[in-house]
């Protein structure tokens, strides 16, 4: 399973101009002076003359002060604020989808997990979203491929399957492991651990990916509880 | 407040060569072709020769074709799938910082209220933190001003001051709001509203940003309930 490595980070958030050009001229220039952007994002926009966006932006190789000189001088750049990297604050996640009454229980487990795990130095997060229907819960399985900093993914509901397990084969596949209830459907073959208490479901999620923890995934795959 | 505008936005995830020209060489053939880059995360790294990364790309102002045609035929690009943009499936972020106990029950009353609004049609996530220490706390609602679709911050706590006191004028000063459990400390002099009960915190949280609820956060500034 593919684990990001741990890289020195440098953070700001920037005033930039909105317009196309902006951003590449930002990306060359971090580039030319030996950094790699890991993350760029519109975070909120401003009207004005010009307008002008706030971005989040995280870059690999440079420290925050050759970061900041990177970005001096920059016609579009109107202000550069530092920050911190959101991997240093808010950490691994542990995303959990599906009804309401499961996602609220699956998260109490892992919230409270979480802090237990966050009190020794850990960084986790819990985030959620409830949803209804087939087509809704497998776009959001496949979408948590694209979220930052994702580590697992718990399916909390009561009937899941068809498209949703073609979608949990998929995110598996990138490297990031599911854990689901107990429930009807075919979702509890796609997964790599099906557990029937929603709390004990958000506990081991966020045991599975606390490096504070000793509970190893790949031991308990394809097991019931 | 500024309210981010809602405007069409194609989503692909991208195989790339992870080295520092690689992501300036996408940035300006996008802008090239007229689009606006609004997120540009590298979501995992894989080892190979080259190194590649994959990275989730969100471009306002092309169409998805407009978009792979773009990338298609650039030296670093070795894959481009089409994904849809986050905003789409996780939609507003209400963000819950705070006490493990407390965290739970707001992430209780915002998850059951988010599943009612997102049964009609809204997309409102509910993401969280367990965290202790005013240098954590303060850390973290600096740091919600730098996440992608954050509307909303409730603060779950049973003391809260000093730094984070700080920390919540200035990201309400970035336009976005916060809700806070009655507690101790300087904390609730500087929240937009103040709520006893941690599940009807949640809930209201979830009701000051869904389009589908009626409840005007400016009509109950300063308000404890």
């Amino acid at each position: 399973m593919p684990r990001p490595r741990s890289v020195a980070t440098a953070a700001v958030r920037l005033d930039l101009v909105d317009r196309p050009e902006s951003i590449p001229a930002v990306a060359t220039r971090i580039a030319q002076s030996g950094g790699r952007i890991r993350t760029l994002s519109a975070v909120r926009r401003l009207d004005g003359t010009p307008p002008t966006a706030e971005i989040e932006l995280e870059v690999e190789g440079l420290t925050e002060d050759a970061l900041v000189a990177a970005l001096d001088g920059l016609e579009d750049v109107r202000a550069v604020h530092l920050t911190r990297a959101l991997g240093l604050v808010f950490g691994k996640r542990i995303i959990v989808v599906g009804g309401g009454a499961q996602v609220a229980q699956v998260a109490l487990g892992a919230v409270s997990e979480a802090d237990r795990h966050n009190l020794r130095g850990e960084r986790i997060s819990v985030d959620t979203i409830p949803l209804v229907g087939e087509e809704h819960i497998a776009a959001a399985v496949r979408a948590v491929a694209d979220l930052p900093r994702a580590r697992l993914l718990v399916l909390a509901g009561s009937i899941m399957g068809g498209d949703i397990s073609v979608a949990a084969d998929e995110l598996r596949a990138v490297g990031i492991p599911i854990i689901a209830l107990n429930m009807v459907g075919s979702i509890t073959e796609h997964v790599d651990l099906v557990v029937s208490d929603p709390v004990q479901a958000g506990t081991m999620a966020v045991m599975a990916v606390a490096e504070t923890a000793t509970f190893d995934l790949e031991r308990q795959r394809g097991r019931r509880y």
